[in-house]
């Protein structure tokens, strides 16, 4: 029979609907194809292209003759919101609007343009990060700005509309209504328990084994217990923190191992799909750390469809049991065959 | 510049970005293919290959010899949930689950594989809304269920799984999070001002017509002030009423004839794109109305991607104003080109 879980943190409630994972092809969707050539802005040679870069990690001048960067970050030429301008709030009656003030940037994460993340080395990786701590300290600056959240979206089933392989930036000048689900909800639980949440999630993970993909020094990746979404991801620091932009450059290390573990995990076992992470740290404006909020990052591949029920209730209805997708994680199935012949037995 | 725009009943931030709109072919998706042939088992004929059924709307014996039925309802073939067994709650630490208890039905509402909703006479479509209200009312009485919620998937890209037009309907033992949000909210607003939010907004709309699509004696379609997606729109009825089910069957046919403009404005004017709908009624097991909330239904086209932003925050980057979508629905733009040709000037 199904089950009903309960998101420890924010309340949500999933649907985990084994009978429903009778239907294994429901896992199977197409991979994103390979990087077309053609014309790319993001590749070395048309930096011209992209609005005044914001940030750029270079070789020393002549050094690399075939890019003269390995990391960029660039103002978004499409931006959501915009940096210029005053924040005016105004009212209409009932409706209540902002103006658009905010930040919207594109990290290009390497000058390759046929490589993915999950291709990079960990050096890559740890630059990628590098240049999000870095343009969060720097937009941290501009009080208008409640939250910066970073996020990658891997795949035209994810909403990428470019191959290259980037990662965007949204400072905004409210705090989003999931964050603030997540700070209220873990704030709930410390008024209760004088302890964080997440670290709880972490202990009992650990102890119990059922859910935990990997693990290093420094974090973990498990499939949460109320997963949304097929093998949904979480990696979470081990030690308490609230802002991922306070983590020491020593553990960026341990960080960018996880990803890397946990993105190629996605590639083989699940033969390449689309997928969204999304970065959640603590808003901004706040001098010291929060002891009831954790950042994390949730990574989330595009194997179904979000439909009408989805919508209509803000429940989600999971067809994959999160303790067997951390099975399939961690045993590494290496082939859609495999995949398939790992599943079927489970849907009997 | 971008608007950020708050919803005025669940508090949830959009951002109306009229800068991205510049891009009009992120309007333009592939359209559903026309349903297949091939075996369907929602087909007159193949009755005994769906679970036995819940309701049929039949004709008198052998006159009409091509179906005998002009609506039926089925169990769910992989429910989500299930009716059999007992309502358990349990705890694990962190975690609490309940068992998957609950109901998933199909509505089949047609006879006819090859048509869908917007092609339906009106006299079809009020038959479709009646079922609708029969189930939920019998459902009802069942005390295990706090929520039932009915939604439609049109085509690949909102979730359909099957070509042959349906609905699905699933009873739920909690009141999802999507709802609560709509009933606190609109509680916290009469809380203040003694009126219904909903009834406020309708008002207003009607004031400014700024977004309203359509109107007749009984209901009112209009794009939300904070749209989630391009070309969202809500039905709502004008008289204040906060179930649903609790519709006079005379109301039934103003809902019918508003929804059938509703879908063939969609099909004609963004053609005949994929879409959702999703009927918000009140929750189960209260006896009277509630003077706060107010049913409506909700259709989203799917024109555009959600992506790391939307899962990150919980807010939605909307490139096409409300306001802009109101006119072209209302112009009744005819096609593909005409749309293009539409959207243009206003990127300018």
């Amino acid at each position: 029979m199904s089950e009903l879980r309960k998101d420890p943190v924010i309340g949500r409630w999933v649907i985990i609907a084994s009978e429903r994972a009778k239907r294994p092809t429901d896992f199977f969707v197409e991979a994103p194809k390979p990087p077309s050539p053609g014309f790319c802005p993001f590749c070395p040679g048309n930096e011209d292209k992209t609005p005044k870069e914001l940030l750029a990690y270079q070789y020393p001048i002549e050094s690399n003759p075939d890019s003269r960067w390995w990391l960029r970050v660039v103002p978004n030429k499409f931006p959501a919101l915009v940096k210029a301008g005053d924040l005016e709030k105004s009212r209409d009656g009932i409706f209540e609007k902002l103006s658009g003030i905010g930040a919207h940037e594109v990290i290009i994460e390497t000058p390759d343009h046929q490589s993915s993340m999950a291709d990079f080395d960990l050096a890559q990786i740890e630059e990628v990060l590098k240049a999000y701590k870095e343009r969060i300290l720097d937009l941290k600056k501009d009080e208008r700005f409640q939250y910066i959240m970073i996020f990658k979206n891997h795949g035209k089933q994810a909403g990428a509309s470019l191959d290259h392989s980037h990662s965007q930036l949204i400072a905004l000048p409210i705090v989003p209504k999931r964050v603030n689900e997540e700070i209220e909800g873990s704030l709930r639980y410390h008024r209760i328990h004088n302890r964080c949440v997440y670290c709880d999630m972490i202990q009992q993970e650990k102890a119990s084994d059922l859910r935990i993909v990997h693990e290093n020094k420094t974090f973990v990746c498990l499939n949460p217990y109320a997963s949304r979404f097929p093998f949904e991801m979480w990696i979470l620091p081990k030690a308490h923190q609230s802002h991922f932009e306070k983590t020491p450059s020593e553990t960026i290390a341990g960080f960018a191992e996880i990803l890397s573990h946990s993105l190629k995990r996605i590639k083989t076992v699940l033969s390449n799909p689309s997928y969204n992470y999304m970065l959640h740290t603590g808003p901004c404006g706040e001098a010291g750390d929060y002891p009831h909020y954790h950042w994390h990052l949730e990574i989330t591949p595009k194997l179904t469809q979000v439909a009408g029920f989805e919508w209509g209730t803000g429940f989600y209805i999971n067809p994959m049991p999160p303790e067997k997708a951390a099975e399939y994680l961690r045993n590494g199935v290496e082939t859609r065959q495999e995949l398939d012949a790992a599943i079927l037995p489970f849907s009997v």
